[in-house]
C-alpha cells in the first residue's frame, strides 16, 4: 500500500472519540431498526456534497445550511423507510424538530445535527416516532466497532448487506482513522455526490480543506457509480473531521494533504464499489475501465454511458460477452472517439479475453468468453487508443429481481 | 379530422406505384422471412434521417451517401437478423453488392438502391444468402396491401407485433396517399431519427422540402420514444415520394406543405407509438406530457427524463402511482423548473386522478389510481405553470421479459 494506507475491517465508530447507535423507531418498517446515530464528543468541522436533482428532500436542504453556512456539526440522525422528499414546509420542520430533540438531550447546539432520510418519496414522517427514536439512541451511543455496523444496518433500505469500511495511516507519528458507512441500492446514479455516506475521521484538517478533499474524491467514486440511471433526491455524502488523532493541522496542500486525500479515497472507492454490487437484483458486479483517453473528461463519459447500458447490463446477468452494445453505447455517449480504433477486453477472476480490436472482433471464444463473464465481478476494459488518459465506472447486472422489486417497493 | 386527412389500414405499398416483397433469405432466422423490398416504378426523390451514434452501422454509411449526395433512389433492400454494424470494410461491401445485384434484375441505377439492416451487432452477413434473397424478391414484387404487410413482418426481430399505418388525404383535386411501416422494440433511444422506418407517398413534392418536413416531424415523433435509452448503430428513416399521385409538385411552404405535413405527422405518430407500445417485454405504452412550459425545449427535456426512467418505469408495471419517482425524473433531466408548482394527473381508458398538486399529494385514493394505472395505455400529465408549451413522449413499462429478452438475445 503507498504511504502504509490500509484499509480494515472497521466503520464510523473506528476513529477517536465517535460513537453511534441504532434502534427500531417503527417509522415505516416493523420488526427492524429504521434509526441510526452517529456522535462526535467535539464539534467537527464538516465537509458535504449533495443531488444535483432539482426536486430536494428536506434534510438535503436543512444539512445544506449547516454545511455551507455553519461548518460545524457534532452528531448525524438518519433514518430508512420514508425519505422526507417531496413533502413541503412540513418536511422542513420535521428537521428542525429532530435537531432540536437531539440537542435537548445530547446537551449541542441544534445548528451542529445533520439529518439524513431514505425510502419512499411523498410521505410524512410520523414526528413522534422519530422524537423518540431520537432520545433513545442520544441514551445508547456507544464507541464499539459494533455500535457502528448496528447504525450501518439501520440504515439500510433494499440494501442487501451493509456497507462499511474504515483506513488507517500515520501522520506526525500519529495514527489517523477514516471511517465510513453508506447505503444505496436503487435509485443510484450520482451526480457530484451519492446515495447516503457517511464519514468520520479523527484528523485535525481545516474546513476549506476538508470540503476540498470530499468533492475531489467524490467526483471519482460516487459519481462513477450507476445501478439505474435514476439520480436521488436524497443523496448527501457527509463528511465529520474531530481532530482527535493529534497531528498537525492540515491546513495547506502538501504530503500530510496527499496522503489524507489518498486515504479518503481508498475508503469512498469501496463504499462506491460495494454500492454497484449490492445495486437493486445485482448478481454481479460491473466495472468498465477506460484507457488510452486524450482527457480525463472524455474518459469518464464513455465509461458512464457504458455502465449505464440497459443492453449492456442485461448482457452481464447473461454472461453474454455481447461487446457490440458496448462499442454502442461508447457509440451514443457524446463523446468523440474513432469507432475504428477501439480494442477490448473482459477480465475477471476467471481470466481475461481481448474480444475486439480496431473495432472489429477477435475471433474469440464465445465459450471462455462466457466462462470469464460468469463471475462475482467482471470487468471490460476499451482502449480507445488515443492519449493516456482513464476512468472507470462501476454499476451492476440487470436482472429480473430488478424489476421485481422496483414494481412493488411502495406497496 | 383537420384538412380530411385519414389514417386508414394500409402501408408502403398503398401509394401508387410502390410495390415489395418478402423472403426467408435465411440469414440469420430460421423458418421465417427476413428480407424485404420496397420498390418504386420511377425513380423517387429520398430524404432521410439516421443515427447520430458514433459508431454507424455499413448500411447507414451507404444510404447517408445516397440521400445527402444523390438524392433521388428507387427501392429499399432491408435485412433482419444482422445488423451489418462494427463489421469493417467487409460490411461496406456487402451493401455494395447486395446493391448492384437488385440493380442488375430489376434493371436501374446502383446508386438508387437503400439497403437496411437489424439485429445482432458484429457479426458478417452472407453475401451468398443476400444475394440470393435480393434476387427472390426481385421477381416477387407486388403492390397489393398484402405484399406490404409481408414486408412490414420480414424487418421484425424482438418486435411482437408488425407496425404499419396509411394516411389520405386531398390535394387539387387528387388523392395523396403516405404510407408507411417500421420495426423496432429494443435499443430504442433514437436521437434524430429512430429504429427502421420506411415511408412512402405518391406525393409530388420538390425534395428540398420532402428533408424538411421529414426531419422536423421525427423530432417529435421517433425522437420522443425510448423503451431502454440506448440509441441503435443503425437507426434509419426513409421517406420516398414519387410524384404519382399528380398534384401539382409542393416546391414551396404554404397550404398544400402544412396539409402533407400533418399527414405526415400522423403516420410517423401513430408508428411510433407502435414501437413504444411494443417495446421489449412491455406489457403497456407509457405516454408522458408535460404542460404549462415556457419552452417546446424545457417540456422535450422533461418528458423524455420521466419516459426514460426505469425506476418509473418498473413502477407502471407494477400499476403502482408511484409519483415521487416521476417528480425525481424531472428533477434530475438537466431542465430547470419549480417543483412546488407541480400539478400532476394520471389518465387511461379507465378514469383520471390528480395525483399531486403544487408539489405535494392531493390525498388521493391508491385504489382507484391503480385501477387507472391497470389499462393497456396510461398517461402522465404533468402541468409545470410556467407558460403555454407542450411535449409529449411515449415509452412503455419495464418487465421481466425485458431483462429476459436482453440477457439470452444472441444465443
Amino acid at each position: 500500500m503507498p504511504d502504509n494506507i490500509t484499509l480494515t475491517e472497521g466503520g464510523v465508530t473506528s476513529p477517536k472519540g465517535f460513537m453511534a447507535a441504532a434502534t427500531a423507531a417503527g417509522i415505516k418498517y416493523q420488526d427492524r431498526t429504521d434509526m441510526a446515530m452517529i456522535f462526535s464528543q467535539v464539534p467537527c468541522h464538516v465537509a458535504g456534497t449533495f443531488t444535483t436533482n432539482v426536486v430536494k428532500a428536506a434534510p438535503v436542504k436543512w444539512d445544506q445550511h449547516i454545511v455551507y453556512d455553519i461548518g460545524k456539526a457534532q452528531v448525524v440522525i438518519c433514518n430508512s423507510g420514508i425519505a422526507n422528499a417531496c413533502t413541503g414546509q412540513e418536511g422542513m420542520d420535521i428537521c428542525e424538530r429532530t435537531a432540536g430533540a437531539a440537542a435537548g438531550i445530547l446537551g449541542i447546539d441544534p445548528s451542529h445535527v445533520l439529518v439524513a432520510s431514505t425510502g419512499v418519496i411523498g410521505m410524512q414522517i410520523p414526528i413522534d416516532k422519530i422524537a423518540a427514536g431520537t432520545k433513545e439512541m442520544s441514551k445508547a451511543l456507544d464507541g464499539s466497532v459494533e455500535a457502528g455496523t448496528s447504525a450501518a444496518m439501520a440504515i439500510m433500505t433494499t440494501d442487501t448487506r451493509k456497507k462499511e469500511v474504515c483506513a488507517s495511516f500515520m501522520l506526525d507519528g500519529r495514527t489517523v482513522t477514516i471511517g465510513g458507512m453508506c447505503k444505496g441500492s436503487g435509485m443510484i446514479h450520482p451526480n457530484m455526490c451519492t446515495m447516503l455516506s457517511f464519514l468520520t475521521t479523527d484528523a485535525c484538517i481545516s474546513r476549506p480543506l476538508l470540503q476540498e478533499a470530499l468533492s475531489t474524491v467524490v467526483k471519482d467514486t460516487y459519481n462513477m457509480v450507476s445501478v439505474d440511471g435514476d439520480t436521488s433526491t436524497n443523496d448527501t455524502v457527509l463528511l465529520l473531521a474531530n481532530g482527535k488523532a493529534g497531528n498537525t493541522e492540515i491546513s495547506e496542500k502538501g504530503r500530510d494533504y496527499e496522503i489524507f486525500l489518498k486515504a479518503l479515497y481508498m475508503v469512498n472507492e469501496a463504499l462506491a464499489k460495494k454500492i454497484a454490487g449490492d445495486g437493486e437484483g445485482a448478481t454481479a458486479l460491473f466495472e468498465v475501465k477506460i484507457v488510452g483517453a486524450s482527457t480525463h473528461e472524455q474518459a469518464v463519459t464513455l465509461a458512464k454511458s457504458v455502465v449505464s447500458s440497459s443492453l449492456t447490463k442485461a448482457a452481464i446477468y447473461g454472461h453474454d460477452a455481447n461487446w457490440g452494445r458496448i462499442l454502442c453505447a461508447m457509440g451514443y455517449s457524446g463523446a468523440s472517439f474513432d469507432p475504428e480504433k477501439v480494442d477490448l477486453w473482459f477480465s475477471s477472476e476467471n481470466g481475461e479475453i481481448k474480444i475486439i480490436e480496431n473495432g472489429v472482433s477477435t475471433g474469440y471464444d464465445e465459450k471462455e468468453a462466457t466462462r470469464i463473464l460468469t463471475a462475482e465481478a467482471v470487468t471490460a476494459v476499451a482502449d480507445i487508443k488515443e492519449g493516456r488518459e482513464t476512468a472507470t465506472a462501476w454499476g451492476c447486472d440487470l436482472t429480473y429481481d430488478y424489476v421485481k422489486i422496483n414494481a412493488d417497493y411502495r406497496s
